[in-house]
Order: C-alpha cells, then sequence, then structure tokens
C-alpha cells in the first residue's frame, strides 16, 4: 500500500520561496521514487500573488503566513520569510505549536530562537530543519548531525558569507580597493544596498552560532560571538597576504577546549596550500575536524535560488522519510552551557601592517615594543623607500595571545613615526 | 521511557574492525545521546584473538563471521572483513536473511553484489548501509542519497584513492619517477605489497560503479567502467602539466546524459584553478553536480583506521535512529538500466606527450596527422634541443573526440621520427 503524500505548506515566495516551488514542481517523480511517496505542495503564503513566474494556482492561498502555519492542511511548514522577529518567528511557532514539522532557512531566526524553538519542536514530537541556514546548499548540518555522530569535534570553520568570499577575490583578482569592489558587487547584484549585514560579519557570526550548537552540543551564544568585517581590509593587505603566502579569507571559527568555547568571526590568512584559500567568489565552504574523521571539507553555493531550495528540499524529503533527529544534534535540555573563552586567551599567529616614516632607527622601536610584550616576530618585509615619507611596513608574528598582540599594537600605534592605525589579520592553521 | 540499546555484531576486527571497536567504546556516551538509545557492541567475529589492542571480554566471540551472521545476538551485523567473494558475501547474505541490518566498508562487495544485496535487504526490511565504502571519512553517499534528494545529479566525480593521489603528489612535489615513489609509498605502508589494486585503477572504479547507482538511480554496472591507471605517468609528465597550468590526478568520472551513461577512470589534467587540483597526499574528494545546487565539493579522508571507522559508526548511528533507506536511492526494482557511452565518444581536451627525434619537418607530420583526423591543437611545447637525438614534445588539443585521439595517436605512432610510443591524458573542466 502506498503511503499517504507529506503534505508541504510554503510562506514566503521570494527567491529561495519561489524555487523551492519550482524544485518541488520539477523533480516530483524523482522526489516520490526516493521518498516512498508523492511530496505534494498544498498551501502558500506570501504579500502578494504578483510577479511569481511560476504556476500556485492548485495551492490553498494565503496572505498571512501566521494564519496558513495554523490552519492549513499540511505536515511541513516551510519558512522562508526571513528576519530573526516579526511574522517569520510567529508563524514558526505558530506551526510547531499546531503539531507541523519546520523547515526554515533562516538564520537569524535559528541562531536567536533556536534553543526555544528546538524546545518547543521536541515537546509537539515533530521536526525543525535549517540546512539551508548555513552555507545554502552545502550539507554541513547533515554531515555534522549524522554523519559524523561517531566523533567528538573539535572545530567547524568556514567561509560562510558569498558577498565577503566574492569582494575579497575581487579585490586579489583585480588589484582593486574594497569600496570600488563592494560598488560594483551591488550593481552586479551579488551585495546588498545595505551590505553592513554580510560585511560586518554578522550574518557569517549567525550561522557560525549555529554551527557551534550542533557540532558541539552546547546551547546557542549568538551575542558571545567574536565579529569582526571586511571593511578595513585593503588592497595592499591582499597583495602581501599573496607575497607571504596567504590568501585573505573572512572566516567564521569556533572549537570547544578546556571547557571554554572560542566562536570568532574575521578576517583570516589562510595559507595558499590549503584547500580553503582556493575557495573563491561566491563559494562558501565548511571545515570540520574531528577526533575519527580527522578533517572534511565541504565547498559549495551558499547562497542563491537554486541551491538553498536544494537544501531546503533535502530537509523536507527527510521529513517525508520519516528521519527525525534532535534539532542541535541532542535534546534540547542535554545542550551544554560552556563558558566563552575570552579573546584575549586567543593564541595565534597575526600579520600586522603598518604606515611608518621612512627615517633611521625607526623599525627598533617597533621591535621594542614587540619584545615588551613577549611578541615574537617572524618576518618583515619593507618594499618602498621613501625617505622622510610614511612606507607600508609588514610583518608576521609566532604565535602569541591576542592579550600580547593588541597591548604590543596600542604600543606602536603611539610611536610618533607610526602614521596610520596599525591593521591587523590573524594567521590560520 | 528510554529505547532499548542497538545491538551490534563487528566481523573483522583488522583496521577498520579495530577502529570501529574503538571508536563506539569511546564514544558511547555521546552516540547514546545523540541517538537517543545505547548501541552497544554484543558480538565480534575474527581469524585471531591475538594482539588486538583493544578489549573485547565483554562480547560474544565467533571464529566464524557466517555462524555470527546467523546466530549472534545483534540487530546490525557490520562486515569488516573485505573481498567481493568468500565469507564476506556469504555472511552478509546470511545477516541479512537473517534480518539484521548490515553495516558494510567493502567496495569490491557492493560493486559485484549491490544489486542483488539490495534487493535481500529490501525484502527482509532491513538497511545496506555503505558509507565507507566510498571515500572513507566523506559523507558522500548521505549526501547524495539523502542532502540532495531534490536534485537530478549530472555527474559525480572525484579522487578517490589515497595511495595514487600520494604517489602522484609526491612525484610532483619531489621531481622523481613512478616507480622510486612507489617503493617509498610500500615502505611508509601507503600502498600495498601488491599495489595493482590500486595504481591500476581498479579500487577507484568499484568506488565509481557505487558512486553511479546511487547518484543516478542506475543499476550497478562494475565491467563497464573503463579503467586506466597511473603506471604510466612519468615525472615528465608532471612537470609539462604544471607548466601547462593543471596538475595530474587518477580521478573517477561518471556522467549521465542523452540517454546514455559514462563512466571513466583515468589520469586527468584538472586546472590549478580548480579546488579538486590541491586535494593532496592521501586526501580524497568528491564532486558532485547537481541541477539545483550546482557543485559540491567535499574532501577528506578516503582510508586508514579511524576515518573510515567514523563512516562505519555514521551508518551504525543512522540504524539507530531508525533511518532507513533504499540502498541506491530508490527501491532495487525502479533503478533503471541505462546503456553504457562508448569510450570512443567521448568528448574532451587532450595532453599528448610524444618522442620526437628532433630534425626539420618532424612537427609538419604530426601536424598532419592530427589535421587528419580533425584533432585541433590548442598549444605544443618543445623545451629541449638534441639535433638528431629523441626529445619530449608536449602539445595540448582543443575538444575531440576520443575516436579521432586515438585514430591521430595511431597514426603518429607509425611516424619514423617518433621513439616512443605517444603518451595522451585526458584534461577535465
Amino acid at each position: 500500500m502506498p503511503k499517504e503524500a507529506l503534505k508541504v505548506a510554503i510562506a514566503g515566495l521570494g527567491t529561495v520561496g519561489g524555487g523551492t516551488v519550482k524544485v518541488l514542481q520539477n523533480h516530483a517523480d524523482e522526489i516520490a521514487a526516493r521518498c516512498g511517496r508523492p511530496v505534494v505542495i498544498t498551501a502558500v503564503a506570501a504579500l502578494s500573488k504578483e510577479g511569481l513566474g511560476f504556476d500556485i494556482s492548485g495551492y490553498a492561498w494565503y496572505d498571512d503566513a501566521v494564519a496558513m502555519a495554523k490552519d492549513a492542511d499540511a505536515d511541513v511548514f516551510v519558512e522562508l520569510i526571513g528576519g530573526s522577529e516579526g511574522v517569520a518567528r510567529a508563524a514558526v511557532e505558530a506551526a510547531l505549536n499546531a503539531g507541523r514539522h519546520v523547515v526554515t532557512a533562516n538564520k537569524a531566526l535559528i541562531a536567536h530562537h533556536g534553543k526555544a524553538l528546538s524546545r518547543l519542536a521536541e515537546s509537539k514530537g515533530v521536526s525543525l530543519n535549517y540546512e539551508a541556514a548555513v552555507a545554502g546548499g552545502i550539507p554541513v548540518i547533515k554531515s555534522i548531525r549524522e554523519a559524523l555522530a561517531g566523533n567528538t569535534l573539535k572545530r567547524v570553520q568556514g567561509i560562510m558569507n558569498g558577498t565577503c568570499n566574492y569582494i575579497l577575490t575581487t579585490m586579489r583578482e583585480e588589484g582593486l580597493d574594497f569600496d570600488k569592489v563592494l560598488k560594483d558587487a551591488q550593481d552586479l547584484g551579488y551585495a546588498e544596498a545595505d551590505p553592513s549585514f554580510d560585511i560586518d560579519g554578522v550574518d557569517t557570526a549567525h550561522k557560525l552560532a549555529i554551527l557551534t550548537s550542533v557540532a558541539f552540543g552546547v546551547e546557542l551564544n549568538f551575542k558571545d560571538v567574536h565579529v569582526e568585517g571586511i571593511r578595513h581590509i585593503s588592497a595592499v593587505d591582499i597583495q602581501f597576504a599573496e607575497e607571504l603566502g596567504y590568501r585573505i579569507k573572512l572566516l567564521g571559527v569556533a572549537s570547544r577546549e578546556n571547557g571554554t568555547l572560542e566562536q570568532r568571526v574575521h578576517p583570516t590568512m589562510v595559507p595558499l596550500d590549503s584547500p580553503l584559500a582556493h575557495v573563491e567568489g561566491v563559494f562558501n565552504a565548511v571545515v570540520i575536524d574531528g577526533d575519527e574523521v580527522d578533517t572534511v571539507m565541504q565547498v559549495g553555493r551558499g547562497a542563491g535560488e537554486r541551491p538553498t531550495a536544494s537544501a531546503v528540499v533535502g530537509d523536507i524529503t527527510d521529513i517525508a522519510r520519516g528521519i527525525s533527529l534532535p534539532t542541535f544534534s541532542v535534546p534540547a535540555d542535554k545542550l551544554e552551557s560552556v563558558p566563552t573563552r575570552d579573546m584575549n586567551e586567543h593564541v595565534g599567529a597575526y600579520y600586522v601592517r603598518l604606515s611608518l616614516l621612512d627615517q633611521p632607527g625607526v623599525f627598533a622601536d617597533v621591535a621594542a615594543a614587540l619584545r615588551d610584550h613577549q611578541v615574537s616576530m617572524e618576518s618583515m618585509i619593507q618594499r618602498a623607500r621613501e625617505p622622510g615619507e610614511p612606507v607600508p611596513v609588514v610583518l608576521t608574528t609566532h604565535e602569541t595571545t591576542e592579550a600580547n598582540m593588541r597591548a604590543a599594537l596600542d604600543a606602536i600605534a603611539k610611536l610618533d613615526s607610526v602614521t596610520e592605525k596599525p591593521r591587523m589579520i590573524r594567521i590560520e592553521g
């Protein structure tokens, strides 16, 4: 006897919502064969029916997503509205309360309210799936939650914002500065009119907080993510990086060690011999380090209509197949509360770019400031010579603590021969 | 009420079997939390108890894996013996017949008998999981079978043999020839005493045949995989590849197009700007192209005790969580039988290395042979000059058919000025 169809209601018919409708429509036969039952859309909700570009005539129409979440004839409520509050949150809560499974691509919602929502889903015996919220089409949540269930994970890190990676890649390839490339990216539709959410690292931080919870079985803690964006990266930094054997990427990095958790988002010098360095343009990548599997890297499109819809549909087919798992790997009441390591305790190597007056003895003052704060220099480059004028000087350090590095930079910034605020980029791996 | 423990019997206590025992022992608490039930080993089978290095005193002992498959107090039978016939096959059949789930890392078994075994598993309502059989710790089967269920896949390709990738990487890094590096790899334990299974591409072909079936929903067809190994790759080829902007990798590539299937394993020139080119040493990688997700690449350790055990345990935790799927994405009777495209119809670009007598007019004969077979040259390099002596000459072609390329090479091989059999390497992407 064939199983009953899985009924799906989709809220939000923008880029990802439209993509999800199309993927479910275009792949209906394959999906039915793979799931052993049809997956059918029964209802859709959006602000307007105008200009959709696909056929929704067979579906119940709602202009109120919360009403659809409560009333629709659906097993699964798919939230593709966006935003951590407002309609998206209200609709997801209503759907869970009504005993429906929820699939969402909403990283802000999960990063801010994931724990409460996972409790609610558990209490109702339904799934809350969010593969599309992190790194788009890359199946990183499934990989962590299922495939690597035999591992204690040590670190997760990734390039999780395509806008930033596109900007950094284009700056390098074209030798252009940040502002120019951002403007071009906006014109091409790769960056939002208000790009701060992406370029200041908030989007990456949302995704990292989610990854951290599922990877380490800890409570979501978005507010303690250390976040720096890419606005201060210059074409000069990118050139020096290449010369030193690195490429600059905006990384989100989370690690669990000695009973503390580190979550940080910042521009990072990645060694050129690392595959991560070669993830370019709008592509995303996530690297997972487990105690058994060692390292697994996954690369793919982190955004866009179809790749994101692919992840949403993967979550739906899991439900169709009866796959139901705790939201963050373990039940919500087993998630640990782990203290955040102070960023000052971070240990790593650093790249520093100074603007120094080109005059005798000036570098001795810099070297002394480093020495006074126990920072050991690994290399120094001064290419330009312009006696009496400011020239860029770049140095890299051996491993030290963030506290020492910051103290050294504060001291260096106060030197008379230093003409601009020193720039620092962390080196990874 | 807590769920009952999942009981596991493990056959084969070599590298991967031992790793699986250790992973299940060391991660018992985490696995129980993640699965909502304990996963316990109840029985083990091997040829000898000697020198295991881990404690099996709590488990029922069998020196006959088939007897264990029939009689053990176990829900899951884990086959880590190896080989496509003999005990491994008999034990897996016995376990399935006894209504037990089966987890295996045995690519030869699945490549040769996967279809019959999947029918048997289905008829008994149990799972047959084999994530560890392809690319070790990389969760590629789960990604294809579950995460990408909303896609029609177009192509899967990968570096799936760590021995070959280690040899090719070391040849490049050290500038050494194949025989020397193979010998070193054997001394280091990275290559078997009889390395033919790896270096002649058979191991990759097993994995590719499995990937092909699960990716395209087609019947396994190992015998029609076109297989070439890496024995004929020379240090000179690797140097020229680098100069031309490529790196040589042993790839398995499968694609479904126009109602035919292409499955081929051969050394391939991969462009340096592709992330695949930077997967080095013993690492494996699989690239999946879907019509919705676009491209997803996964990189990780394709072999070794712990990474492979990680994949085996992932398959076991899936069973503990009640995840049960058709072996090759769709039920066995829905797998399509798709004709294999003749390799002569393959279309691609080619690298050709000739040994030519350095004398006037000799290259004109080569160019004429290419022209006569509709092969269009893209570049030519002749570095050395030794009038009257053989020198290496390398050329690359634009896209052409394999049939044309082979006919051109046959004609070239017959020229008096050609002193060795021409070498050909396909260029991808």
